[in-house]
């Protein structure tokens, strides 16, 4: 029954609101007596706080409230995984973007100075700015009471040493990632008023609403079902806002004050708070025979994750999980560490510590291409996944056809086996090169870790009202919920409201991370809609008389095998309604698959995979350095496409974010202090920077997918990079091995060469 | 599995707010830039509209609006079950609350100027004011296009012919009701406005807000799903307010000004309005043995509905089905019509017709019991429907236990056998009379009719959120359906929080009307609590290793065959929410019966029984005709008390009403004309007029019940007003048959037999 909604062109929800203004994000709220908060962020990346006075700023006009750690009712600890950070530092502070002090201030000025005359007098302490050096014994302890290395994740598979015996060709090379900034459009920012009945209310701009309140509710010593969170439009996220920011800050001072507060925070404080993506070092040690096949594969990951848990542990862990690409790898040792320094924190951002070790794997296969003398193409298809295969990490990949499909769909398209015809130097200065790129990523957090419900309501003239957890933070997620309700209820996609994250109106549906609310939402969305079109179809077959099998309903009307009948679905909807059948439901899906998939991983579950392939094609000035991508043919298996827009906005987003990532994302961060603390110093690629993409989705689908989709919001990402540095190295004729390819990496790379 | 919250003394939901004054009603919404909504009122009982000109209103400086039936976008009518009432007459008025055009001013003189302003010319036409006149065929037509009788009921069983022959006495009695206003607290009002992404939002006092929404979106022509219909603290409905009134109107302002719109309806305005208890004639005829048994009974009942159906085909059938009242009758006639007139429109209030026919039929008992020299209570004992047995309506009664054992524990607490004892005469002017009446009442809507939807959600912490479309407005649904929640998921009542209607946030749970929502909705609550009870529980097993069968939840602890185990539910909650188990939930609930349950009736289907009996002890000063209720004896059968404090409520509340009903309260209409339009003169009992109560609540649980329970608002009312009026009658030893026994009628009563 294919109710024609699904892959056809229409534009996204909520594009009017964006595209005429309307749209309100959490700085935009209008709120009456409002308060401005602000907060007091560490003078130091490691000090011991001697003392802390805010008496002078509690008695400054204007100040409605200072808040120190002593002031929290309940747990003073952020809790995404573990409660090891602090909401406001008692005493000791372990990085720059650590808050001391949260301030509530009748306007900016008053809350401007009130932040001024809090006294802090801090003993500067040593610190731990490297984590290779952070990981030795006699490194200086980062947060007291914890390790500085977390052990993320170890899997080994076969035999190590019988494959590297077997290896007539040992490659060993040592990869390098920046920290990278996620830089959206709205910084973090919340809203907190307490409501008539006691309970309190925030609006944040986040990506895990019920998360956000069950963290607010233990800070503030309240029951859970006395808050309320709720999500209004979200400028983006890309990871940094699963983590809760201000918004735990924001309700303890409206509990505080009984008054409405803001906190909204500039770009240079959201730069130096906010997790960042990783930087990792990859030891990647791989053994191959002489047809490209590998051997064996040793890979050590140590990631950078300032002094806070947060997601460092699973990020290293996800990034052990994908470590061996989409290739198959018989004897494997993965491992995995995340060290904790008192540089800014790293958490989730796009691609969860995939697009580290993708860099990594895939500049090996071209480096092991070089030193065979085969086809970068030929030696990913002869070690390509298939179905069935299990991985380091235990898993077993169900459906891996993608992987060969994409790579000769993008080989084609791209010209590949054609390109020793391109034009290698267009002028004296100019090198032009081509470079191919893979990927494997896991949707969602796993079997058994994953889960999300989604309510439907058909009314009685039969439009829709969906109201779902997940966050539209402008992936789309809004349009594809709403395109598969549309679909499965047999109306047209306008027929269907979305109403978004409100604690109050929505129900859990988990973070909107790890490329999961298609898959999962979409799910849930699913299992709801089949009772209330059961409802529908069980009406028809009373109302004509036709067994319930051979009808449908597509476009607002049934149809018979086919053949348009004389009713539409408001008729429809009307009289189930009145026959006292369910017009509404909650579908609640659990990551949960009938097969036995057993992994290794205590992080991350089995889930569906998603692979692609990208091929860049760059020109390279060799005198200045710079790097020009001319053009990325991307290709991804989306299992199926629900919504056409939304699919290549993803795919042209990514890519373009990560040509930022290959060419100039790069924060600076020395001693604990980021250099590169606005959007003039942190370079992200504007319009002009943007490649030419040409986007290839494949729709092989994932069986348990809903429709057979997966998603791609991270996969988009993944192979950009790595498809980049293969190109300038085919450009330039050597190896590389650290992005971002500023102009003077390039430069240094081709002076060494010479030298 | 007992969680020891049901049937435990604890305080409402919400009463804090109620209390402090924080509790916002419609009147109290605060928005920014409201206009004040009123309407211009028919000035004629029926009359024709010759022609109607707003212009001039409209050009009056501070008017936003004015609306006629003209600038409808939809349809121009209600539609609370067939559509024969306009929003705003267009040619012709047909009651003094037909509205004409709707205004939207900056203040309320301005709105009241544009109301004079309207220039209306009337032909006034003559109508029909007496139901009786009204039946006949040349009567004058009421509305153009429907027949003034609405024939609503028929029902027989056995053959009365053969029941009259076989009786050794027969009675044939008239009875006479009156209009009775609701007179709640609150008016009714709405307050409406539109959305930033064009959703139009009405807050509103109302009984349906899911009904609401269809008939607001089908006004202004626009989706449900782009209509959001809040219901904020509701001051009293009592049936009223079941169907729409000013909502739709404040709607249509909104959507054309842009701007919010409230109005609220003076009182003056609300008695005009609203819908009466049906005034109501009730032939009574009935046969009998001399041991009292019952051979036949024909019924005919007459109510005066106004001008428009509203729900009158349903009232007065709903009448007829519970006309023959508990007592078996084996061969029965009874039939029933709504008359329209160019009255005031009748409708729901509390008990939907029952009251009227409880009057004559415990009237009757009484006169029978008289004619025959029995005891009142042994007639009814000897005729006392018995489980099993079938209806003139043809429904089965399940569970009839109730009859007996209620009229048995009212005789024994009010001293009924002794009472010959009391003081007959306490001074010459005085008479005291004791009078004794059972009812018979349907629960909910009836089978295949009647569904409700409730969510539930357990947070991490184990507080509970609950959310229902069922509205509170003093009767205690919320206390019912959190106990219910509270009792079944193992938690204090405290750790449920209740959120109400907003078909935003909560699903459709059909009217609260018809007694129902104890019962239907809470058999919503349980099914959506057992699958998290499920998921605790499979949790709990899975921590101790025990088989979920001996394992139990109370009070926020885990049990083990009654041994308290070191568990504890927020514990169990935040391990099962991590465990992929299902923690939220949709319960719906759809009135079925696994036994066959016939009925003759369109309107109403078989549902739950509820029983009871009252016993009230009266003086009267025969020189004034002024009647003293001094004491009422009232006994339910509740199958299960959910919250003893709202159960007592009810009770006191159903009898202080029907002592209102019984002696003082009448609106008084003169061809078409209320004269009693306000509460000097329609008069209704204050505290002082309030009878001494003696509730006794029994437990006989109802099979499909939550826990047992029935609804208990609308019985606690029935018997009152016949066991004042047999009361009377058995002091003065008249026979009475016309309500309120005002002092006028007991004298002339008096009187009458004196002559």
């Amino acid at each position: 029954m294919s109710g024609n909604v699904i892959g056809v062109p229409a534009p996204a929800v909520q594009y009017r609101q964006l595209l005429t203004g309307a749209a309100r994000f959490t700085n935009d709220l209008p709120m009456e007596g409002l308060l401005v908060g602000k907060l007091l962020y560490s003078a130091h990346p490691c000090a011991r706080i001697i003392s802390l006075d805010v008496e002078t700023a509690r008695s400054l006009p204007g100040v409605a409230a200072v808040l120190t750690h002593a002031d929290i009712p309940g747990e003073n600890s952020y809790l995404y995984h573990i409660p090891d950070q602090p909401l406001l530092a008692s005493d000791r502070v372990n990085y720059l973007g650590d808050a001391i002090a949260a301030v509530a201030a009748e306007d900016e000025e008053s809350a401007q100075a009130a932040l001024q005359a809090i006294e802090v007098v801090y003993e500067p302490l040593p610190g731990a700015f490297d984590p290779l050096e952070a990981m030795r014994p006699d490194a200086p302890v980062v947060l007291p009471g914890y390790a500085n290395v977390i052990p993320s994740a170890l899997f080994e598979c076969g035999d190590l040493q019988t494959g590297f015996a077997e290896a007539e060709v040992i490659l060993d090379n040592t990869y390098y990632t920046s920290w990278i900034e996620h830089a959206y459009l709205e910084p973090e920012g919340a809203l907190a008023y307490v409501e008539l009945d006691g309970t309190i209310v925030v609006y944040a701009s986040n990506q895990a609403p019920h998360r956000d309140r069950m963290q607010i509710a233990r800070a503030l010593k309240i029951p859970e079902h006395r808050m309320r969170v709720v999500t209004p439009f979200v400028g983006g996220a890309f990871g940094a806002k699963d983590e809760a920011h201000v918004q735990i800050h924001a309700a303890l001072l409206a509990q505080a004050t009984g008054r409405p507060v803001r906190i909204v925070r500039t770009r240079e404080e959201s730069i130096l708070t906010h997790v960042k993506r990783h930087p990792v070092i990859v030891r990647h040690r791989l053994g191959a025979r002489r047809d490209g096949r590998l051997t064996a594969v040793q890979i050590e990951i140590i990631g950078d994750t300032g002094p806070y848990e947060n997601a460092g542990r699973f990020i290293m862990g996800f990034a052990a999980s994908v470590a061996s690409g989409p290739y198959h790898t018989p004897n494997a040792r993965i491992e995995s560490f995340a060290v904790r320094t008192n540089n800014p924190i790293s958490g989730a951002m796009r691609g969860f510590g995939g697009p580290q070790v993708c860099l990594a794997y895939e500049a090996q296969m071209d480096a092991l291409a070089e030193e065979l003398g085969l086809d970068p193409l030929e030696v990913r298809l002869r070690n390509a996944l298939e179905s069935g295969q299990v991985t380091p990490m235990g898993g077993i990949v169900r459906e891996a056809g993608a992987v060969r499909a994409t790579l000769e769909e993008a080989a084609n398209n791209a010209g590949w086996r054609e390109r020793n015809k391109i034009e290698r130097q267009p002028a004296a200065h100019l090198r032009r090169g081509l470079g191919l790129a893979a990927n494997w990523f896991i949707i969602g957090m796993g079997r058994g870790q994953d889960n999300a419900g989604a309510i439907l309501e058909m009314a009685t003239d039969g439009s829709v009202v969906l109201r779902t957890g997940a966050v539209e933070m402008g992936q789309g997620v809004y349009t594809a919920l709403a395109t598969m309700a549309a679909e499965n209820l047999g109306v047209p996609l306008e027929a269907v409201r979305v109403i978004g994250p409100d604690t109050d109106k929505t129900l859990d549906a988990g973070p909107s991370a790890a490329s999961r609310q298609t898959f999962v939402s979409g799910n849930a969305v699913l299992r709801a809609a089949a009772i209330i079109r059961r409802s529908l179809l069980e009406t028809a077959a009373q109302e004509t008389g036709l067994p319930i099998e051979v009808l449908s309903l597509k476009g607002g009307r049934l149809y018979a095998e086919g053949e348009l009948l004389n009713y539409t679905i408001p008729q429809l909807a009307a009289k189930a309604t009145f026959a006292n059948r369910p017009m509404h439901a909650d579908g609640y899906y659990a990551m949960e698959f009938p097969e036995e998939l057993s992994t290794k991983s205590d992080y991350i579950g089995v889930g569906p995979s998603a692979f692609g392939t990208q091929i860049a094609q760059v020109l390279v000035d060799v005198e200045t350095g710079e790097v020009i991508v001319e053009k990325i043919v991307a290709v991804q298996n989306v299992g199926r496409i629900i919504n056409v827009g939304g699919a290549h906005g993803q795919m042209s987003g990514g890519c373009t974010m990560g040509t930022g990532y290959a060419l100039m994302e790069e924060l600076i961060v020395a001693e604990g202090r980021t250099l590169s603390d606005s959007l003039e110093s942190f370079l992200i690629p504007t319009s002009l920077d943007a490649p030419e993409i040409e986007i290839r989705l494949l729709e092989i689908p994932e069986p348990y997918g809903p429709h057979g989709a997966v998603g791609i919001g991270e996969p988009a990402l993944m192979s950009t990079a790595p498809a980049i540095l293969n190109a300038v190295s085919d450009a330039i004729g050597v190896r590389l091995n650290r992005i971002p390819l500023t102009p003077e990496r390039v430069l240094d790379a081709i002076e060494g060469a010479k030298r």
